[in-house]
């Protein structure tokens, strides 16, 4: 326990349990938690939470910023905590709870879950659960790794429990810019113009009489467990930025790109990754998530600055800059989700954003999230918040799964988080389909020409005629339309055999 | 032939007729021409080009804001002028090119496709065909009853053909507001920040050297089509305004709701003119198209004022407002439709909207274009721009079409413009289904129980019923998710009879 954390003397006496903290939170509340790709979350009341479930049972609706780490998600799932959940997730025993139909979960852009409460739209919460390093003489609260939901959560819960991680350096101070939109009517622009900008305070400012609790805590977050580019993620790489060149080349972006955004997850790793060894120089990124790769840039001398609204590192990265952080502490920023993923920025700033998809079809309709249609994987996330509005909306996936048993390339997406009117580029490891001012049909054939697998590319040609003999702005033979999901669902495989021989 | 509309002298001898004019524009070129929901187009060359062709082939891209109207849409597809079109039409004859592959349709959001012109992700046009009431001393071109994306194609195009309509009041000059956002990076916050707001010029500024032509015509806009509320249209009308005024009443909403956003058609339509009768004051839009309706809110002093992109209006209301402009022209303003539809403008002011679905799914995933998933009827418009980023995305329809033989509420959208992320409300006659906060198997439930109409509830119980057995966040019977469809293509009906008396 140090003390010192909390500059702010009269708040001394608030400090209590994890346990005695977790005691404030009662059956059918709506809670709102820290935390973002497990990054920044409340470590010690939610596990006491768990622990006082098996004796008193509750359930409550969770909201967070996204995943949690440290394996919360799970044993909030299975000490039966959870009865709803938004707006993201990552974890297999809540993922298997969703699925059967247990905990009711709300997917969501990553930017519109506090809008939503401004609006009244959805439940606020009535207590919020802040992970922080310290909390200020003016009783302001400075998040750690992520700030996520957090600073809207305090603003609109009755209570605030500020857990304070003694494993995290207070140089996080200074890391945050925290600005949050005024409610509507009578909003102004957000003054932000460029990744770099700062338009904010650099902690949570809160009435002190609204902090309930103050806990302590000294567990790290999750190490980020993003593996190494292997041959395919490594050619879709090599496919994006010899896209890249030729676009600078041809002068339709500058050679920094233009602000980078990039999907949490391998395939967006081995992408940034390849830039350390491209043309491109003073790269800057406006993302979610700030990755190992970020930083890899970073100390390459390739990105001059980084925003984020949360940092998910591996062990390594992570001792490398937690550990020095004055070094790095003017090259990134971490803002609310709100604020890293708004349209209104997305557009201005003009950001190259690369997500990955699930699957997508010989259209570019793009599934993110449902597995066969019905069953959830994780969520939209901000994929939808950038695709939408970038400059240029990349989605990257390896062209089959499951040892070629699945074509990520399907004639029609079992389930569609973005409609082809949001996808420009699809890059698999086979190659790159750029749909910009494309028809369907047309963007047909860059599709199976550019990004199937050689496995499946005549079985979708062969989709492809028949459903252009139909006729259609979007051709479809409907009742087969999804017959490759029901093969799989039925055999294993997307193609029965005698079709892959056909 | 009224020179004195040309207030800049040195420009009477670009004066040509529009076979000559029409001649500019060559075989392969991009085209950009004024018209949104069939207002403002340009009238003269456009049919001088279709003369042409009989006897001088050509075929061109033609790029608009977005409906075309006096059957030009028509016209140039049977004289095989239209290679490629977008990004908005409704003419059956263009709508049977585009479904038979004859025309490549780029359906577009309609805030985006002078921004992917800007950024040279599409091609820009070569050439642009802007109808004006006026052009100023200074060169200014006045635009008509539409801006669409005139502005922008005047300042992309190599050379500019202005078309003045004689018999457009020239009182129109004051009525538009042009502002284009600047290019990337650099942008600067648009700084509109409510509807009755002037950030622009009242013409759109053009280097006189670039006007190549100037044109007369005399022709009106085609009158709107709208035809009244119905008994289905009025009962959806109702159950929107009872759920505004719960909103109201619970503090969600002020009592004008906020700014109002309605897609055209007699079902918003409908909507609106029930406006007339509610306890809502002040109402203000912030829409993409002015209607009848909106002209009868300001006449019932219900509405005090009116922001959109053209204006389409009945004969009847066409001659008061045109001929009554000094009256109206302080209550209603002309933009760009990048700016009546950006999201940056519809996410700061909470706007309202309300437009139509062709059919939606169980689960509120909406279908705005594609019949039975391959057959493009419209394109999506400013739908997408608005739902994405309202206060409350409200979609509307019909529950039955075609005498019962498809029902609007289907297993499985063929289609998807609009995932379930984006939609709050959906409504029919039968009732409207509130979806915030709600997870997909709740989704589910509020849409059948309220939506669906009766001789459909028991197969769509059924079907769910029969998914949520084999599980997902998002249940289905994949082999049936679309039988609907199937069925209706094959017999005409979408449960074919046995299923029906089931």
């Amino acid at each position: 326990m140090s003390l010192d954390r909390i500059r702010l003397a009269s708040l001394h006496d608030k400090v209590i349990s994890a346990e005695q903290a977790a005691e404030l939170i009662q059956d059918g509340m709506t809670v709102g938690m820290s935390g973002f790709t497990r990054a920044g979350e409340a470590k010690a009341v939610p596990l006491a939470l768990v622990k006082r479930a098996k004796t008193n049972p509750l359930k409550i609706s969770l909201v967070t910023g996204a995943s949690l780490g440290n394996d919360l998600d799970k044993q909030l799932t299975e000490a039966g905590v959870l009865a709803r959940r938004m707006p993201f997730q990552v974890d297999n025993t809540l993922r298997k709870a969703i699925n059967n139909g247990q905990v009711m979960f709300i997917d969501q852009h990553l930017s519109e879950t506090v809008e939503q409460m401004r609006g009244d739209q959805i439940k606020r919460p009535e207590i919020a659960v802040i992970e922080a390093v310290a909390i200020t003489e003016t009783g302001s609260i400075i998040p750690t790794t992520s700030v996520g939901n957090s600073a809207s959560f305090v603003e609109y819960a009755d209570k605030v429990i500020v857990e304070i991680n003694t494993s995290v350096s207070t140089d996080f101070e200074g890391v945050h810019d925290i600005y949050i939109p005024s409610a509507r009517p009578n909003r102004e622009p957000i003054p932000l113009t460029y990744s770099e900008q700062r338009i904010g305070t650099t902690g949570i400012d809160v009435d002190p009489a609204k902090i309930a609790a103050i806990v302590f805590n000294d567990t790290p977050d999750s190490p980020s467990t993003v593996t190494d580019p292997d041959e395919e993620t490594q050619a879709i790489a090599n496919h994006l930025i010899e896209f890249f060149e030729k676009e600078v080349a041809a002068g339709r972006l500058p050679n920094n790109l233009g602000p980078l955004q990039a999907g949490i997850g391998s395939i967006a790793n081995a992408v940034l990754t390849g830039f350390k060894h491209s043309s491109f120089e003073n790269l800057v990124m406006y993302s979610e998530v700030l990755q190992d790769c970020t930083f890899e840039l970073i100390d390459a001398g390739k990105m001059t600055f980084a925003s984020g609204c949360s940092m998910t590192l591996s062990e390594k990265c992570g001792n490398r800059v937690f550990g020095n952080l004055a070094h790095y502490k003017d090259k990134f920023v971490l803002r609310p989700q709100e604020i890293s993923n708004i349209p209104e920025i997305v557009r201005r700033l003009g950001i190259i954003g690369i997500n990955t998809a699930l699957e997508f079809d010989i259209y570019g309709n793009v599934n993110s999230t449902h597995v066969c249609g019905t069953h959830m994987m994780n969520g939209i996330g901000g994929s939808g918040d950038f695709a939408r509005n970038a400059n240029i909306a990349i989605f990257v996936t390896k062209s089959i799964a499951k040892g070629g048993a699945i074509s990520s390339v399907v004639p029609m997406a079992s389930h569609v988080d973005h409609a082809n009117h949001d996808v420009d580029i699809l890059v698999t490891e086979q190659g790159l389909a750029d749909l910009r001012g494309l028809a369907p049909r047309e963007r047909a054939r860059a599709i199976i020409d550019n990004c199937a697998h050689p496995a499946y590319k005549d079985a979708l040609n062969d989709y492809f005629n028949r459903a252009c003999e139909q006729g259609g702005q979007t051709p479809h033979v409907l009742e087969e339309a999804l017959s490759w999901h029901v093969n799989f669902k039925k055999t294993g495989q997307m193609l029965i055999q005698e079709e892959a021989n056909a």
